[in-house]
């Protein structure tokens, strides 16, 4: 199996991005997998060289544009071919590796892969399906930022994509759906999630359970939360923002001991880096986006 | 001074609402405000009586009519006249009182506001906008759950109402506004929050500070922060959601002494009930709605 990352995308890039392939091949010893690591070349070859790293499984596809915040993200398959990104799909797309993984901007790899790779058949919109823990077991998100503007039947395909995401990476046989609002009565929220109620009852029968407030998203026994991609991109980072100042406010107020255990046993339960990427769900191709702020 | 106190409103009615009184009058001696106590008479007699409380500066009110779930908030103004909260709101247009608080369906309060005492000149839509607090002072969040759907000229509305209230309020003489969205760039988000970020600007100019991502929401240095009620009220919900699991997390997973400081130390950062209630923006007349968790 052939794996292409993205190794300039994301914050910590492009360390994390090569320190997390290389503690993969020291845990993995006769790994099933060749990456192919793609970015600027004489960057990753002198980390390489830094960290005295051996090639083993390793390519290295020589990427040199970079992507800025100011690039419109739909614009970059086109004026930046020579991005990692853009070199990393299309080596998905010459069928030359089996998957991408990248943490880079959600938006340019988005739009590259549909451009480049496309939809698959009767999907309208691809869409970002992270796994958010929870008190009981967590739950996917869908969508959590790909389409900012949706109406109902996205909705209902967003459900459709989740539910097979489930049923065959996590052998969840019939996962529970549930639609992400303000109130519990299905009369409850703005006309988008007023439409889409009776048609993801009607699709799913007792496998929607209704309507999640975000009061208690954290303690329903759901497995998928459907919303557009505005409330989801919103619900996803408020969470991390609380969290984050959470572990600070613990981290100076308790003593060192407590501390660590109240913080273990919270970031195990809270912290997205536990739990990968999320697949661009929808898309004819497997793309993994990686949290921008990974850290490996 | 007379407040009139929708008595039958909230999770923990009537026992909370009298409380809440009562700790008043206790508190200050020769009270300049008298109570009007709306609800069930004999409910809140024989409550009375049970506690030994004596009558000073209370009229009680009757009204039997009790707001269920199933009501459509538009119609109870209609159809239960008798209700605590269209007893109230009536007291004050008729200039019997010259506030009404009550932690009651927020639906229902604000209908029966809008069909009662009417919206302030050139308003299109009264909004709620309660006191976040945050790492370093707090915003007040608006709207938070009065309008689901909404046009950018009804968020240009609500941090105009929210400036103003702020300027008398709390003497903030020029509040920094922001924009709740998923990026910090003037051309992320959904067509509403695209469309509302250039009229801010023109409107507020050095003012309007941007974009507000959820993830630094507690940290930014903001006084306003706008958004389309749907938004407003999951920020809200998921806040609360989230911090009342850190509550439950902490009290579990540390010992008593440690827990109770960092526990006061966080709740009176972040709990809604050491912030009052959120006033009726755009309402020509005081309503204040109170949080429906309330304890007193």
């Amino acid at each position: 199996m052939k794996i292409a990352i993205d190794v300039m995308g994301g914050d910590n890039s492009p360390a994390a991005n090569i320190d997390g392939v290389f503690e993969y091949l020291e845990d993995i010893k006769n790994s099933p997998i060749d990456f192919f690591l793609v970015g600027n070349e004489l960057i990753i070859k002198e980390y390489l060289e830094k960290k005295k790293k051996s090639f083993n499984h390793i390519t290295i596809l020589n990427a040199e544009q970079e992507i800025s915040v100011n690039d419109k993200p739909s614009r970059v398959f086109k004026l930046k071919p020579n991005s990692s990104i853009v070199k990393s799909i299309q080596l998905l797309k010459d069928k030359n590796v089996d998957a991408v993984i990248s943490s880079g901007n959600t938006g340019a790899l988005l739009s590259t892969s549909l451009f480049l790779i496309g939809k698959i058949k009767s999907i309208n919109r691809p869409a970002l399906a992270p796994y958010i823990p929870s008190v009981n077991k967590g739950f996917i998100l869908c969508d959590a930022g790909a389409n900012v503007d949706t109406k109902p039947e996205h909705l209902i395909q967003f459900a459709i994509m989740s539910r097979c995401y489930l049923q065959n990476m996590e052998n969840i046989n019939d996962p529970k759906i549930g639609l992400l609002n303000i109130g519990k009565e299905s009369n409850k929220g703005n006309e988008l999630v007023k439409q889409t109620y009776p048609l993801l009852k009607d699709k799913f029968k007792n496998s929607f359970i209704g309507n999640i407030e975000p009061r208690y998203i954290l303690n329903e026994d759901v497995d998928i939360v459907v919303c557009d991609g505005f409330t989801g991109n919103i619900t996803l980072k408020l969470t991390e923002g609380i969290f984050n100042n959470i572990y600070s406010w613990i981290s100076k107020d308790t003593d060192i001991s407590l501390n660590t255990s109240l913080l273990r046993n919270i970031k195990n339960n809270f912290d997205y880096e536990q739990h990968g990427g999320t697949p661009l769900l929808g898309i004819k191709g497997i793309v993994i986006k990686c949290h921008g702020s990974s850290t490996k």
